[in-house]
């Protein structure tokens, strides 16, 4: 299972992508930005970031793409061009064939550190963690990505999930000693 | 020059095309409506949306896409797909190589009947007058996109707009006999 997370911005988009299967740790593929230059015309911005974000689909193949879910509420001056940003990316990925979710913030930061208000620092070091890395990810948007990534890995429910959360009980075998394994990395991280 | 004016929206996309040339009157090529079913998935809403404008974009080659400029404020229940719609659109215009220009809801009322907060109805009945229409097209969002594409060509400070706004007298004699003769619309539509 690869999940490219997605953490959409118009300056910076935030990309992550991850690989994860039953039992075995996840494991970092490729972490990095789309940019488009403040200052040149919307449209053209768009096309590219979503031109980057192809190329992101085409090169690495994910087999789900996770999208930060936008709120009106949210940075009133920015969150239309983040709103138009999460548009291209979802489309880009349908027309692949590629299922898009979307998380919440807070949906985010459970899977990852067990707490859906932990500090943003706390998420990112819990990232770098799971993934082995000896520091989190420059810059924020890029560690954002790679946390969508990872939660969309974790989240409990998912019919095409590697694993069941941490502490359940049911499963196979593989996916119980997934949770048993990432329980232990989520614990670590605390 | 020809205008394809976008009102976006996830279940109702209004699209409506409007021809123009200098001293003449503006003309209807065609207006309509992209659709998505509700309760499917988002990301394939946005692709049967954005597929419908690319099939419009190629079908009439217009010079400029006109989209209305969506706002944070505005319906918090629909206005990430809304703004997500008009990522999709502009995106499709760009690829294109067609400018895309965002109009308020208040510049495309001023420009339609010369207060920008005159009533929904008001602006339809005169975008039907303009265009010599025995009747406001339906559904409103149709209407709405091709007020959005009236107000494109009717814009005072354009650089590719064929007119200058009612009473300028700058411009070419086609340009002020185009004036003039939009004034006077403008004047029998109140």
């Amino acid at each position: 299972m690869r999940v490219l997370g997605v953490d959409p911005g118009l300056t910076r988009c935030g990309l992550g992508v991850v690989d994860a299967a039953p039992g075995r740790r996840a494991v970092l593929v490729a972490v990095g930005v789309a940019r488009s230059e403040p200052g040149v015309d919307a449209a053209l911005r768009l096309v590219q970031i979503g031109d980057e974000v192809d190329r992101w689909l085409d090169l690495h193949t994910p087999d789900a793409v996770a999208v930060e879910r936008v709120f009106a509420q949210h940075n009133v001056r920015t969150v239309m061009g983040t709103a138009q940003v999460s548009g291209v990316v979802m489309v880009g990925a349908a027309r692949r064939g590629i299922p898009v979710t979307l998380h919440t913030p807070s949906e985010v930061k459970a899977a990852v550190t067990g707490n859906g208000r932990a500090p943003k620092a706390q998420v990112q070091r819990m990232v770098a963690r799971v993934l082995d890395l000896d520091a989190p990810p420059t810059p924020a948007d890029a560690a954002d990505a790679l946390a969508l990534a990872v939660c969309h890995l974790w989240r409990p429910s998912g019919t095409t999930a590697p694993g069941a959360p941490a502490g359940a009980t049911g499963g196979t075998p593989a996916q119980r000693a997934w949770a048993r394994a990432e329980a232990s990395a989520r614990r670590a991280g605390r």
